[in-house]
């Protein structure tokens, strides 16, 4: 060949290089754009500064507490502030407890005080505090197997380890035990419960939480000791003979109190009633400021909001941020949320929360009809390159999305390095000096691609089958 | 050579592996004998049962509370119970602060609660707490630099990170801080004091420790904020404009009150007026149960004098195993040894004090006469087996033999490995559960070993040279 033959290859070479000589794709600009907005993730984003504003401007916001009215109107604000669309608050009545003063200490055979916080929902003790002996369990079902009066009088203390996984799957199997150990041992004729914090960290703070009484079974006080109080209590039973404990909780429960959903809008170009969802739950205990719970996904959701609401033009669905309500202590944003969007949820094509800290996302898993593996598959390439393995089938989504589940929206996860997260998760550690911000980056720009994939595809994920769908709890 | 020789041969060589070809002497027998020990210890150290029972049994013992009481007590009978002779209490009159209610808050701009503790020694905040405008200093140098009226009616806010290290020097470079702080900044017209907690860890447990008021300078209230706390206020004051806290300090010092050393020994059996001082501190501050600060020391200590009073004969030179009353405020039971044992300091040959924490030895450190070296050398050869590396010259002891120095006492230290001790170091976080028993056992060898090879080594460190003693401060 000549040398005229060579320089046409080379220009044809290079035209195709840049995508000239193919008319382009609507799907290959799409990925384009997700490739862009995830490098503008990577180098830009501003996540940990909204983090930092909620947790060290607003604090802690408790449900029915002045820092969760504050922090309502901190998001509504900030939501304008970012340039989303049709920003506004949806009322949800929310359970309102509040914690007061609490102590505990080892009464016999020595003194010793105990770190430990009321769990959420908990009676307080009786005025001259509640002190029995202590009878220690490793679960639930132990209760069931122990002689009939062994718990009568007692303080049951629950003491069961937590593992550190990177998925987090430790916390779930320990839960039961803060949701239900009170009435199941108050069942049996204890007159308190301790349970060892649900917690991977070996510290003096306790972590809190929600628990729930049972119909019918006596309302007893139940505290979290710290890992380390835990194990100052197995110590000293295993050198044998009674230990007795006395602790006092000031905590009570409120009338409901009035609180609000904070949503707002990257309104969709085509098919603007056709709703991708992305949320985060505003609310969180009372012991921290949230950093990590959650309020890193609550400034992760809003950067992803305010990344793709500048793109012009606008994906084609519309992408939906909510700020949910008091996820901690029972969901009612959630459940308030999907009731006022009744109508609407046959549209909502997909839900993602970010509840899980501070760590790196590492995988995507999603549950949607029969197609939704090849759409998943086109959206999540621009994800390699962040570290991300291939998407897989199967997931729940966030606590948030429960109740959207009977509807069979699809539900995608973005599942996040969760190794440290419960050494801070609903303790007082729980602050901004525990956020990794390049980690934070990475999350927004991974989920900045999942969420603009979800609204510009040209397919979507289907619904979930009836017979995957979790019932409403 | 034919086979007669051959087997001549060998079996002198067998012989001389054995030693059976010189006549023994006597360095070999005790190098012998320090390898036993160190087996011994390393085997079945019950170091650690000592340390749990005056942790969890005893609990936190601040000088002349009824806990410092209680661990005399304790620890006179536990001597007892090993087998020390001439076991008995040596009275001392010790600092008598106590710590009462503390609170603090960010008021200004918006509420947060703050994790904070008092100094040891501090005065009490006013009735109506101290509150005023934060001013942050990096250093205690950097209050000359301020205008003159930068601090007046300030809380002044030292907000220093310590390095984390093996050798624990971080610790050195900070602690300035927290003894003339208060006073440094009282004396440009401040108001209160706060500072970063001396701590490695990123949590929101505030660390206690002494601090001094200079004479003349006006007593101003004295806290440690928890490393999350101090992160907390830098950032708030990163964005500008004034940021105020308002703190409570309830703590009081009383009269000095009643305490002692604990004393007791393993008699030699040719010198037994020159004794091998072995110490630790009995003391602990209250914020916990002083695990690690220094229940670790004294179970090792105790655990080294238990193990060498088994041995028959005795080395030959009198061991002195003694546990300090007050080293955390004031050094009480240190300087009242001194004074008490004045006589006999230049028949004191060496001492060693264990009080840094439950990481493993990794090292030894002397200072003695010009002759120390050969010594030394000869006395730690059966700790190469334990990771630890060849002596060195150059150490000024534990806190606790500071009295000693005027008189030439040569000084051992044993060097354990510090990169965590700060996290736990006078916080609430000093407890059991963070006990290395491995670790323990491994330093109570090496202890031993070194105890046993200077009360049993036919020469002597010699004096530590004038120059080189440091003055009783």
């Amino acid at each position: 060949m000549g040398s005229g033959s060579s320089a046409a290859l080379k220009l044809l070479s290079a035209l195709a290089a840049l995508g000239a000589c193919e008319r382009p794709l609507p799907m290959r600009e799409a990925q384009t754009q997700a490739e862009q907005l995830r490098d503008l993730a990577l180098a830009k984003s501003r996540a940990h500064d909204w983090t930092r504003e909620l947790a060290d401007g607003v604090g802690a916001r408790l449900a029915g507490t002045p820092g969760d009215a504050k922090a309502v109107a901190w998001a509504e604000a900030k939501m304008r502030a970012i340039g989303l669309a049709n920003v506004h608050t949806e009322p949800v009545a929310v359970t309102h407890w509040e914690r007061g003063v609490e102590t505990g200490e080892v009464t016999f055979p020595s003194k010793q005080p105990l770190a430990l916080t009321a769990l959420g929902g908990s009676v307080p003790t009786p005025a001259q505090a509640t002190e029995a002996e202590v009878v220690e369990l490793r679960s639930l079902e132990e209760t069931d197997l122990l002689p009939e009066d062994k718990l009568r009088g007692k303080i049951a203390f629950f003491n069961r380890a937590m593992e550190r996984t990177r998925t987090g799957e430790g916390y779930g199997k320990v839960s039961p035990i803060r949701r239900s150990g009170a009435s199941k041992a108050a069942a049996r004729g204890a007159v308190g419960m301790l349970m060892r914090s649900l917690s991977t960290a070996e510290n003096r703070l306790p972590h809190t939480g929600a628990m729930e009484y049972e119909a019918g079974a006596p309302k007893v006080p139940a505290a979290a000791l710290s890992v380390s109080d835990a194990d100052l209590l197995h110590r000293l039973l295993a050198i044998g003979g009674p230990i007795r404990v006395r602790f006092t909780l000031g905590c009570r429960s409120l009338p409901d109190a009035q609180s609000a959903n904070v949503v707002g809008e990257v309104v969709g170009r085509e098919k603007p009633d056709q709703v991708v969802l992305i949320g985060a739950h505003l609310d969180s205990w009372d012991l921290a400021t949230g950093a990590l719970d959650d309020g890193v996904g609550v400034g992760m959701v809003l950067e992803v909001g305010r990344l793709i609401a500048q793109l012009q033009p606008h994906p084609r669905r519309t992408i939906r941020i909510v700020l949910f309500a008091n996820e901690e202590h029972g969901l009612n944003g959630a459940h308030a949320y999907a009731r006022a969007h009744e109508s609407e949820l046959e549209r909502h094509v997909a839900a993602l929360e970010l509840d899980h800290g501070t760590g790196k996302a590492y995988a995507v898993a999603y549950l949607g009809g029969p197609n939704a593996a090849s759409v998943m598959n086109e959206i999540c390439v621009p994800l390699g390159s962040l570290g991300l393995s291939p998407p897989t089938s199967g997931t729940r989504g966030g606590a948030d999305l429960i109740p959207l589940h009977p509807s069979g929206v699809p539900m995608i996860s973005l599942l996040q390095d969760g190794t440290y997260y419960f050494d801070i998760h609903h303790s007082a550690d729980d602050t901004f000096d525990k956020v990794d911000s390049a980690a934070m980056s990475q999350t927004v720009a991974a989920a900045a691609v999942l969420i603009y994939g979800l609204a510009e595809s040209r397919d979507d994920l289907g619904r979930v089958p009836e017979a995957q769908r979790t019932r409403q709890p």
